[in-house]
């Protein structure tokens, strides 16, 4: 397993991709693949393929191609996808209800347990189910149960804060919706989704003089 | 001008970051930072940065750092954030409407002019007062009106067909938020918001055998 060590994140942002044509496939019945077949579906080169898969085994054969359910298998392992994760939604605004109404993450594993907001209007409400609670209690919540993610949708200024509740209480995983980098030990990992700055990439590129 | 030309994807990307933190340095009115004070704040390398803003010009003065207002101008010019962009949303579901109410991207620029949807029981409702309209306008609509950015908010099995009526009435630049990639001519430009790949890479790195 030693071929997992050190996988630049460029490979590593590249696999859900990977891991969602293979699945398209799977649900297409389809058996095995070459690189270059995939390569057309997916728009990386077929020698980008070869050498991205490489770095996590030897999952192609010359001449027979990838079997698209080993590989598959083995992707959704490399993701994670084979554990279930635990959690929380805090902000309960536009970006926090559209996360916490999107029913596509619970199919793949990660299940929502609780919703915390600051606003007493939403106390008491509820999101599938799932009831929005006072970001009060969020401290009290987090040292009797285990979560393994915290999906950060409050505005700028309280997501640091709200960060360091969540750290302290040993929340190694945060998807981070707030438009700020957050300051967090080494064995916290954050990913952000800055919605600002995807649609500012987007006004560059139309821009045309880049 | 000619620096400006060929800038990579990865210089493109961070962009937006500077921006934001030039804009905060603004805000408190900061006048001038060196390289090595902005890579504190920001996080890259000082030699990134100085090798970042030079694509653009020579913006910053040995010994004396970036004007913090001038390097902001050129920085909002280069994102396209000068101009005024129309946008119509297209998909009146949960991150559609998130969108919609983020009021954040109009004082930056971006006026939603329309939103569209394929459930009769949105006709005619409002959000932030822009009435959800039956999507099988969308194309007279395009006929009369001219529309910068389309915002695709819609299952990923009806995503590809709704590019195509955006595309054939000119709409040059896609914020795409299905999770599928869309098939575009070369000169429209489409920017992903793939939310599951996100949260993929996220459990990824959490999983830790990376």
């Amino acid at each position: 397993m030693d071929k997992k060590k050190n996988i630049s994140m460029a490979v590593i942002k590249r696999l859900p991709k990977y891991y969602r044509y293979l699945q398209e496939l799977k649900n297409n019945d389809v058996d095995r693949i070459s690189s270059k077949e995939l390569s057309e579906k997916i728009g990386f080169t077929a020698s980008q393929i070869r050498q991205d898969l490489n770095c996590f085994g030897d999952f192609g054969q010359q001449g027979y191609g990838y079997n698209v359910k080993e590989l598959y298998d083995q992707i959704k392992n490399i993701l994670g996808l084979k554990k279930e994760y635990n959690t929380i939604i805090i902000g309960a605004g536009n970006i926090g209800q559209a996360i916490a109404n999107y029913i596509n993450f619970q199919k793949i594993g990660f299940t929502l347990t609780s919703i915390f907001d600051i606003n007493p209007k939403l106390f008491g409400l509820k999101i599938r189910d799932i009831e929005i609670s006072d970001i009060d209690t969020l401290d009290s919540f987090l040292k009797k149960h285990t979560v393994d993610i915290a999906i950060i949708c409050v505005p700028s200024k309280n997501a640091q804060s709200i960060c360091e509740v969540i750290v302290k209480n040993g929340v190694k995983g945060i998807w981070n919706f707030a438009p700020i980098d957050l300051n967090t030990p080494e064995n916290v990992i954050v990913e952000n989704v800055h919605l600002s700055e995807s649609l500012l990439t987007l006004s560059c590129l139309l821009n045309g003089d880049i």
